[in-house]
């Protein structure tokens, strides 16, 4: 086998592109017809066992786009709501910031309940936001805030969506495949995520399951040909494609990491894999001398964000460099208050790779003259 | 090595997803985390080396978007064409077709050159437009259409918008890589392109070249966050990175597929390799019985379009099923009038695949009961 590159394989201690596991890659090796049968059919099988992974399956689509998490999420806002809706955004990270700024591009009206670098939106304060508010036509949340790893507490907030007649459309980009969303007690018009998170396939296209009752009233929202998800999927209930290439190796590849994500157990299985990462992780951090931003009960299994030693000798890029040169690479942090850097749970690690993560932190600890990662020394 | 598909590997004699060489695939056997420098080490090359193929290299800038074709000339459209411009569309095809469904979305206005099905559009008629309509501020034109296959006359069509100080941008999806620009002597604004056509990339991300000094005039003209490629330009600029998850292996596979695309000699390279494809396949169908919808001079060396043969044995399903028995998938028609299909010339087909697909063409009209390919019998 001719291997083009000449570094080895690093391990992504990152909120995705994640690793992925060696047969997922050699899916890739094969040149596939986007208009072939054989293709309709792997697309089929995709869109098929995504919906799987919602309660009441009958009442909702899935839909793929070509492109990033974020095509997806802007595909989604632009497509459900109306150019007269109005959303709610519960922003505490960069994602909730994030889809404030697709609105504005789309030029549709919101409000924003911005609860600053790391605090979780509630439902009493979602509820006396509606209340005042009744030209709200949808709440947008983010499922798992990777900025600084919360998990948002998504039933209590779709609780009070449902209440109060809105519709919650969900970014579940780093959380979905992996915590089980219990469709059928959390009410959402639309739950969106991508191929290259807790599924473990490769970067290259996002989706979005939307209720199928929402979606047949919005054929004029879109803003775009290409984010339009009504006229994507009014083309695969005709066709079996998608409207535009595909990105064919990378569908290939998500195939075999949905078969995989099944073989561990599906959304349970992958769900105690990734707490166990974390657990291993922020026990052995501790032990190390570094502090969470988060108490453990906002914790999510997806990525956790430590607060930067306050040694002086402490830079993140000489830390991030030392620790690439034991072959891990980690996620710088996203905090506007504090100097912090992130560590990923998901995707291909196990005890073995959190367990050399620890021993590369603390030999780096001791390389760059740190006596512990204590972020008040 | 675990292969994980049954079927072995078809010729596509497709416009793209193409065939790719199995060392642009192996390219992908490798997780890059989007954030690390080794990736964005990939990303300037690609862009580095994509802006070579322009003649005058320091006015150009090079910006890729993840997703298909679509979503790049989405992109370019909504980032040049301000909101209060007017485009003049020239039409021959699906893809001509297409640009003004784009306009259509982001509620630009725009006028229509319609020729048909396959008609080019001419110098003397664009330049008769330009003088009465003054309002005119950009030019698109296909440069391939392969919905006949026909090469419109860039050439021709530059120099009356250059004339008359108008703006240029040009899809050239399935040409570029392949049919040299002349960028010195053709003016345009922006030309787009794709990694899975000429270059003989995978699918997943399409880019632009675009002029300098235009760019950066274009601030505020997107109509989505995903598909702005002015803010995607200046976070290049600024960091090395695409602003959202890249398709990291279809990157990587795309700098493998870069470096073959050299070794054969580049643009000159490839265009002998798809022209002797292109020749000797008409050749070999005209053999048959079959007939070209095109005169050779407007012929591309990309894709080709033969009428279906006249034959009441002949359906266009049959006769692709029983190819796709010998592995050879080729495309259907996108004739309004005519009965149709496509055979394309570009990726990994060499003189044994073209050959191997003329027999393939001559046994299967043997088995259909149909004495020869000839429309009208």
């Amino acid at each position: 086998m001719n291997q083009p590159q000449k570094n080895p394989q690093p391990w992504l201690l990152t909120p995705g592109p994640i690793n992925t596991s060696m047969v997922v890659k050699q899916a890739m090796l094969h040149d596939w017809g986007s208009w072939d049968g054989d293709f309709r059919a792997l697309t089929k099988a995709v869109c098929d066992q995504l919906i799987s992974f919602v309660d009441d399956q009958d009442a909702f689509v899935c839909v793929p786009v070509q492109g990033s998490g974020t095509f997806a999420v802007e595909a989604t806002l632009g497509t459900l709501i109306p150019r007269q809706g109005k959303a709610l955004v519960l922003v505490n990270g960069a994602y909730g910031q994030r889809m404030t700024k697709i609105l504005d591009y789309m030029a549709r009206d919101y409000v924003v309940l911005d609860k600053g670098d790391y605090e979780p939106p509630r439902g009493a304060e979602v509820a006396a936001i509606l209340e005042q508010d009744r030209g709200i036509t949808h709440v947008l949340l983010v499922h798992c805030e990777t900025s600084s790893g919360i998990l948002n507490p998504v039933a209590e907030i779709a609780e009070v969506v449902e209440q109060h007649g809105r519709g919650l459309i969900i970014d579940s980009m780093s959380a979905f495949g992996a915590i089980d969303i219990h469709s059928s007690r959390v009410r959402f018009d639309a739950i969106i995520s991508s191929a290259n998170k807790c599924f473990e396939g490769v970067p290259g296209f996002g989706f979005a399951l939307i209720r199928k009752t929402v979606l047949q009233h919005c054929a004029t929202h879109a803003h775009s040909l290409s984010l339009d998800l009504y006229d994507q999927w009014q083309y695969l209930e005709k066709t079996g494609q998608w409207r535009f290439t595909p990105p064919t190796h990378v569908v290939a590849a998500f195939i075999q990491a949905l078969k995989e994500h099944q073989q561990e157990g599906g959304v349970a299985g992958r769900f105690v894999r990734y707490r166990r990462n974390q657990q291993r992780l922020v026990a052995g951090m501790r032990q190390l001398g570094f502090k969470t931003l988060l108490a453990d009960e906002w914790l999510s299994p997806i990525i956790v964000t430590f607060f930067a030693p306050g040694h002086t000798n402490f830079s993140f890029q000489r830390f991030y460099d030392l620790l690439k040169a034991r072959h891990y690479i980690i996620y710088p942090g996203k905090l506007t208050q504090a100097e912090s850097f992130r560590l990923g749970c998901i995707g291909q690690l196990f005890d073995e790779q959190i367990d050399g993560l620890l021993e590369a932190v603390s030999a780096v600890l001791d390389e760059m003259q740190i006596d512990d990662g204590n972020p008040n020394p």
